[in-house]
């Protein structure tokens, strides 16, 4: 009988998991210098939370959670987004109540039904930043550079970022009217997708593909700030500017839910011929009160790693030399075999990454190993080495090989390596 | 409506997810060390994969999996354990075609549906590796060194290990037999557990807590291996004590299940009082058949994680300054606290940690934020320092401080640190 993972789940194999720890020790990076700290939550929550922090109307919640209910008779869902945990977090262990900000981040799997398609996953990985409590828009500005820097840092250059204001839930009610009296007349013309988004959510007709043609002459919700969310935004922009950010507004680009507020934002990358949402964000004051917390303001990003991992792939060199192996020592005749099995201990006691041979191959085979992992030297230890305390340790990129004495090994290693 | 995390499960606030990324991070340095490189599988598989990969009769698979039905109708289980899904993963990708030794290691969640009980948690985190594909005893030794030290490297140093074989399914089998002609006679004078035990898996009546002074004359399952077995055994020991590795042995422990060969091993730390096994593991050369694969060997260890953080808070000092702040920066008035923002993304780029105000907070106020997040400088910016493009830096341990350049300000930071 043949086991296969869950259909749209990945096994992440070596070669792979080399690129994700580059991808996630650099985010850990940026959040050191940001000065976000980690925050772990479960990989599951009541289904309640998600109704309520993510939307009860959402597909998220309409159509992909994994939703189950456990031994306790409790309805339980994998996490299908991060920020309604840590949310969740940071109100039922009271973190408002500290002096500082909360600024947290967070790095881990999430979970969605979605129908299969390629690129899609319904175990996929998310890289996100919350900072709760703080309605300063110096701190949407840090945000918005952090993500950016995020993909800058990973050799993503080209990945630029594009902002909006949606104002308050009453600025966009007067939007909505405004923009329904627009729609009103050409409702017929309009998409199916765009004639229903009428009825559920108008702001998000403006982001539909097929019917741009039409949206030229459409109000934009920036015309309908009112002056403290135009003073929010002006603000935002000139911390970005003077923080050397560049940016570019959107003024259609929509969070979805009734607490977002001020700032959203989106980072946008040349894909494969289109131009792709690689994230996004945005302020959501209304979020934590939700929740049962105390009415405090938060903002925060969420990145999928899945697409910052592939669009790595094509684009970057830096992982070249990542996971290579300092030494591979082979032993020849079966003394000088168990012996390596010490030696090999001892490097390894000493940081340095050895390997040797466990199945009884002989040497050339042994060699061809040592050049799959990389290693940056092979130590031949035969009979008369053995005898004299000695080992012969090769440079595999130049051929250089000299004879070291057993008890210089690891310090001889250790040097050309730093060097 | 305030929302809690499901019973069993933990949120890792900062403070403790410091210790999480330290312990985790020593466990990556190591097994870059050994050789062995990071596999991640999906957290859930199909349900069947744990029934028969880690036993239709044990209390995880009868009682403790989450269990549910997708919206594909599929059974699915939240992974309860490392291995099966390793396993899986390496017959699916048919890993073992390839020509090295499967040397994999994981580190993630578990899910358990576990009674409520202090230091038990329905979500839990393990480390783990499994060699694959080499039946050498070399690789016993070199499993079960990894894992201690591990310990060691986390500054467990009296962390311990117990080593047995525990023969191969037939050695097993007849010994089964002996025990029992020697358990049968006593049956009444046992306690309930052992009782029920003698009929499931006898082997497991020997480790029982309240009946030992029954057992000093118990059969040991050493005096019952054949040659293979012992033989296995012998060059195992001989291994550990060439690498320098204390071992005791204990001819009474035991893994449960059926494709469990030869060597078995037990991290024992000095607990609270009693002495706790917190991590074990051991040869499984019938698995990879079992689960689908070609008969290949295997053999590997699964370590749990809140044991190990929790251990580490009364025992190591080392995480000290792990999460400073390099530099608080303050700005005096208006202009001033704008470029603050300027300043503290600057620091960011060059990979400084450094923060700054985002509470209108007063100057006494902001100080005391640099002091809890242990910043290394504050760096004071004035109107006139302002106006003559410098700040003033002081390093808050010695209290020095002194005006530089702004332009000069990161290279100062950078200088300082790296002393």
């Amino acid at each position: 009988m043949a086991f296969q993972k869950p259909p749209g789940t990945q096994d992440f194999l070596p070669a792979a998991t080399a690129k994700w720890q580059f991808v996630e020790g650099k985010a850990r990076e940026l959040c050191r210098s940001y000065n976000y700290r980690e925050i772990r939550t479960p990989m599951f929550e009541s289904t309640d939370l998600f109704k309520r922090g993510v939307g009860e109307t959402t597909d998220i919640v309409e159509k992909e959670m994994y939703t189950f209910t456990d031994r306790g008779d409790r309805s339980i869902t994998l996490r299908p987004e991060g920020t309604a945990g840590v949310v969740r977090a940071y109100v039922e262990n009271k973190l408002y109540g500290e002096p500082d900000v909360g600024k947290l981040y967070y790095i881990g799997p999430m979970f969605r039904y979605e129908r299969q398609q390629a690129g899609r996953y319904r175990q996929f990985h998310q890289f996100g930043v919350e900072a709760l409590g703080s309605a300063d828009p110096a701190i949407d500005a840090e945000v918005i550079a952090l993500g950016l820097s995020f993909f800058h840092s990973i050799g993503l250059k080209d990945v630029r970022v594009e902002i909006n204001s949606v104002g308050t839930p009453s600025v966009r009610a007067a939007f909505r009217e405004k923009l329904l009296s627009f729609l009103e007349p050409m409702r017929e013309t309009l998409c199916k997708d765009c004639q229903s988004r009428m009825d559920r959510n108008p702001l998000r007709v403006l982001d539909c593909k097929t019917d741009q043609k039409h949206f030229t002459d459409a109000p934009s919700i920036l015309d309908s700030l009112d002056e403290e969310c135009s003073t929010h935004f002006e603000a935002v922009k000139a911390y970005l500017e003077a923080m050397g950010i560049g940016y570019s507004i959107n003024s259609r680009l929509v969070r979805g839910l009734d607490y977002y507020t001020h700032t959203a934002f989106e980072y946008k990358a040349e894909g494969i011929g289109a131009i792709d949402t690689v994230g996004g964000g945005g302020r959501y004051n209304g979020l934590v009160g939700e929740i049962g917390g105390p009415d405090q303001p938060g903002i925060g990003f969420g990145i999928g790693l899945e697409r910052a991992v592939m669009l790595l792939e094509s684009k970057t060199n830096e992982l070249e030399g990542l996971s290579r192996l300092d030494v591979y020592v082979v032993g020849l005749g079966e003394d000088a075999e168990r012996e390596t099995v010490r030696i090999v201990q001892q490097l390894r006691e000493q940081g340095i990454a050895a390997d040797r041979d466990y199945l009884g191959r002989k040497m050339k085979a042994q060699m061809k190993s040592a050049d799959r992992y990389e290693a940056r030297f092979t130590a031949i230890l035969g009979e008369d080495e053995l005898a004299r305390g000695e080992i012969a340790l090769k440079h595999m990129e130049s051929g250089e090989q000299r004879v070291v004495s057993l008890d210089k090994l690891a310090d001889e290693i250790k040097q050309s390596i730093s060097q």
